[in-house]
């Protein structure tokens, strides 16, 4: 089984991941090659790092995860290869895995220096094809990670906004809007563990608010404002039937409260 | 040999898909893994029940077709297991396989229920990831379908807009509207049998109008509208070298008439 | 191994991609099918051309790359196998491999005749479902394409845009945006070899200039205007952090020109 995944912000439909899918082909002609996604937001390495944090962790132990948001290419950021957890991933170094490894620690951390794993001659614009696919499908192939280059301490990490909690409110900010138009947030099921969920909460983004964090769509009508913990354990927003994000105005980074009042 | 295709509504490089492929790799990690779209409009059981019943059966006998068009997500709606032909499907009853069972009667109607083939814990907002994915993956394996729960007897169907077949005239509407803006009725080329195709053949759809039903875009001028028996057994209106519905102002759902003066 | 490639303007999502991937896995479930992609502008037989010419080589020695921007679909134009450098095409002889035969003359091309390779009933609007997607994927079982018709002698030429070289310029055309809102130009490294490429190169496009001749965006600061020769070793023009085609108004077709004053 060898399993490389691919994400990055090329656009979907963009003939540079054909062209890193082609070298990697090349080098593995078994690997399953997988797209996460190609529709990050151009050069924005939070929206990267989101998307793997959020979606890495469901593929098979030992997959390895390219990620290009590279807008530091042909500078002096670094490369590296990480494992984290039971995943590997292979990225510039530019807090691109800063969520990833701020949840688990990365037990392997390399700076990938070892030109003769690169496709020759290395561009000065596009490592994804030149030198982060040809890592990957080389890693899929057994190869040692000790071979690519000296290990390194610490990945470069990013600021990431914190959640405020107080006894009567949590403040946090919208992470993520999907592709509904739902507000995803930072707030996560466990910060809200052992507060009221019923109609003494009340969630308020923007001018907007609504009272009672639910489970489902479908246990309000059409147009309705709701507040429910999301697929992968966060507080999110949304309009039933409806794109919340277009509805409110609402953007990535703006704040989102849960508030009890005094009981 | 297992192929598993997906459909979903979640948009073209949605990440939740790929949450999908994870989840079905970490069962099957030997399963290839194809896309039939993701650009079906959000919630439009109507659009993904179109796209499946023109596509599904080029795939393999045997294929593994998963639909994720899911506005009742979380809701008492079933998710079903179907066997219709020589296709397998898991979807959500709310209709999205109401055109293939309407074309031929399943010959297997599961209704999925059984936990231990699901993802733990069991999300209530996405059930394609956390329900639909690890049961088509665990079918591909070969397990046995009849484990997933209890028989039922009939999918939920949904209203579908009717021909009016005349002497005169035949009365249809547009189903489905291509990427290069071709407008696809529900007038298909049985219904069009034993008639005349040539100029008597008058085809209406808005102010618009034009006389024959052609084989190809070619055989008119650019610019010209013309209709044509499509490459899925249905009539449709292009301008060629151009995109009909803008032109035209044509939407989902109006009304296309061919009719024939009396001779 | 058997790796079949689509390059179509069928728009990222369209079933109709699907129906070839289903159709080639019933004739070959085996096969690695992999997208090039579908977001060639629709019926622009040079943006495919140009994306095949930048991509195709990338893949492993024997790909099979079916390629459908086919506006004669229906017509006298004929289908056409053709072997070039390592690589294998499929596609309508409309112009399509007619960059990638100026640069390596084919060594093999056959005119695709045997209907015993088609899908049945062959349509007249779909050929890359009924003709192209089984004749590659019964290629890719090893068959001779030696029983798929007639030799021929060349290919559809199209006309390019030439570059103009004289002593103090260089003048091109841009060829293509990347998803980025690179200005990719026809202009290629060694047309620059032996010119300087310091500041006494001015680069112009429409209003704007730059000097000299860069290797990565990092190099200027956000905003700036700079030219480099990129990942497939042709000058483009950039906006470092920003989308140059947006900033400076320019499209695919507009002069780019590289001076160098009189020394």
């Amino acid at each position: 089984m060898s399993i490389i995944t691919l994400t990055t912000d090329f656009g979907m439909g963009s003939p540079y991941v054909a062209a890193m899918k082609g070298v990697i082909l090349t080098i593995n002609p078994a690997a399953t090659v997988v797209d996460i996604t190609h529709a990050v937001r151009p050069q924005d390495i939070r929206h990267g790092a989101v998307v793997l944090d959020d979606v890495a962790e469901q593929f098979p132990p030992g997959t390895i995860h390219v990620a290009v948001i590279d807008p530091g290419v042909g500078t002096a950021r670094a490369i590296v290869y990480a494992r984290i957890g039971r995943q590997r991933y292979v990225a510039p170094d530019n807090g691109l895995l800063s969520r990833l490894a701020r949840r688990t620690a990365p037990s392997q951390l390399i700076r990938i220096e070892n030109r003769d794993w690169f496709r020759q001659p290395v561009s000065s614009t596009f490592h994804g094809r030149d030198i982060m696919a040809p890592v990957a499908a080389r890693l899929s192939l057994g190869r040692d990670p000790l071979q690519l280059g000296p290990p390194i301490e610490r990945l470069t990490d990013l600021a990431w906004p914190e959640v405020q909690i107080r006894p009567d409110r949590i403040v946090g900010t919208v992470l993520q809007i999907d592709s509904f138009g739902n507000l995803i947030t930072n707030i996560t099921a466990e910060m809200l563990a052992g507060r009221p969920t019923d109609n003494r909460a009340c969630i308020v983004a923007n001018i907007y608010e609504t009272w009672g964090i639910y489970h489902s769509y479908g246990e309000q009508p059409d147009g309705m404002l709701i507040a429910l913990i999301g697929s992968n354990g966060r507080l999110e927003l949304s309009v039933v039937g409806d794109n919340a994000a277009e509805r409110l105005g609402i953007q990535i980074g703006e704040p989102v409260a849960v508030a009890w009042e005094t009981l």
